[in-house]
């Protein structure tokens, strides 16, 4: 018997929401939990269980379910496993794919959110038919998802394409979460977009919309809205934030030389406010051999059912495994 | 009937050397002939085929041979010309494949030298059985061979892995001969290193066994003759070196979490002078997630061995293609 749907779950660190796809990407029944408030895992994926089974009644079973594919923070595509994952609240290393397995009996592979990422937007996104780009998500931090030769890249580990966490301010960088200084993270999220603010609005002197704000509480959707009043100091943060986000890219293209490098999250809003930096950025660093080759792309998925799609893009390659 | 031979080409820019190579890595015959006296490339064909003529006749035939494989300064996997190679007698594109492949009627694969030098070391090195790591070559420039996932990374264009020129110091870097600033290589390669020694001695006041040479004409092997007697500064510059070289590599696990960066050159001649600095500042520098897991090795292959058997790995993977 044929099965027509797959089903994703994104996990993050407030909400997990899941939804069950077709093969052109089309969202047919969703649902979500919080994440936060389970202590105990087993109690989370008996809750994941009795929100997804809702669904699953819906389309006639779980028959009719090619592979369950997960994005969740720190996921590892290997073991199946979240480890690390500083914003949830199970400290020690979870099977999640097992568990989910086990609850629901449906194949499960389980991805970061970054990689997910990737996959939804080679499956069903503006990458599709691409072969080799980079996924790069501007939230609250900055998340990467590397397509190689139609592959995503998981490196030896399982952990590869950690691109926010790549030094773009070798000395004086500013402190990460991470522990070290001057991570790409700490400039182009959304918190470092504000966090540039708060340094602008100290050092500088000129006046902008944004001192009429809390410096403490600035965030980057102030900036934006400040921005396309004609702000000149908001306008300088994201050329400020795009130029070194052009400057990264370079060095991503010396390495896997993608066809595109595809923007996704709250800051791709800004639209050209942010791009247009980048872009200029980029081809002013680019090394010669690669000068006006890689395209510059917003992701086309609607911010809310990217997280749902991305991950159940990965449910059409999931396979009957055994975990450790 | 079976194949038992590969044969491989490598062009530098003084010599080219070829010979065939039996599946376990031995080299049976070899020759070489001058690059750079040919100004017209036909020349330089019909010269190489000569001389590979030779050998095919020790051999008992072309019958015997797999397939050729290329390692040349800007060779191009896709479509098998060479482009802008700066170090090398001809201008324009030179189809090197195709040509190569009508003179000896066998199926030829080309690539850069970077790249022929990680698959050597995939084939027959220190790298056998990985199916994620960097090769890193450390010469006159710095080169790069990038394999994920058993597959060596091309990208879109066929030139991905230019890791010598990602950025390492973004502000008042040394001046690169790509036209840019900061790049690894400018600190990194027998040159960088040399240029680092000219500027020690100048900076510096403290005594030297360099300070007998003229500063203009000082080599990374006067600094490592140096070094091996005990003297301070030209300790110094290699820990400069190996320092950059482990900022590098924590970035560039943050890319693809290679199990291995593999090193391979004349810088690596210097042994632990080089290496530990490089272990010390990758460690340091590198993501927590990634800690302690990637090896740092020094190439197995000889290294008047291993641009041939390089090569030569490439002619296993040899189809019969048609050129454009």
């Amino acid at each position: 018997m044929e099965k027509p749907y797959v089903l994703g779950i994104d996990m993050g660190g407030t909400n997990t929401v899941f939804g069950i796809v077709d093969a052109r990407g089309t969202i047919l029944h969703s649902g979500s939990i919080k994440t936060g408030i389970y202590p105990d895992i087993n109690d989370y994926i008996d809750a994941l269980g009795k929100g997804i089974e809702v669904l699953l009644k819906e389309i006639g079973g779980s028959d009719k379910i090619k592979g369950i594919g997960v994005g969740a923070p720190n996921g590892n595509y290997f073991n199946g496993c979240i480890e690390f994952a500083s914003n949830l609240p199970w400290k020690n290393r979870i099977p999640l794919a097992q568990l989910i397995c086990e609850r629901l009996n449906i194949p499960v592979t389980l991805t970061n959110d970054a990689n997910a990422a990737a996959i939804g937007e080679m499956t069903y996104g503006v990458a599709r038919g691409m072969k080799d780009f980079i996924m790069i998500t501007l939230g609250t931090g900055v998340g990467s998802g590397i397509v190689v030769g139609g592959n995503l890249v998981y490196g030896h580990d399982g952990f590869a394409g950690e691109l926010g966490h790549t030094i773009i301010r070798r000395h004086n960088g500013r402190l990460c979460g991470c522990g070290r200084e001057g991570c790409l993270e700490t400039y182009t999220s959304a918190t470092g977009v504000a966090r540039t603010a708060r340094e602008y609005l100290e050092i500088r002197k000129d006046s902008s919309l944004l001192r009429q704000l809390d410096p403490d509480t600035i965030t980057s959707k102030d900036v934006y809205d400040a921005a396309i009043k004609g702000d000149k100091l908001a306008i300088e943060i994201f050329d400020f934030t795009g130029a070194i986000l052009g400057e990264a890219f370079a060095d991503f293209i010396a390495f896997s030389s993608p066809e595109a490098i595809v923007l996704f999250g709250g800051l791709t809003k800004a639209g050209d406010l942010i791009m247009k930096p980048i872009q200029e950025a980029m081809e002013k660093n680019v090394l010669k051999v690669f000068a006006g080759k890689t395209k510059l792309l917003f992701s086309q998925l609607k911010e809310a059912d990217a997280a749902i799609l991305g991950a159940s893009a990965l449910g059409w390659e999931a396979k009957e495994v055994l975990f450790e």
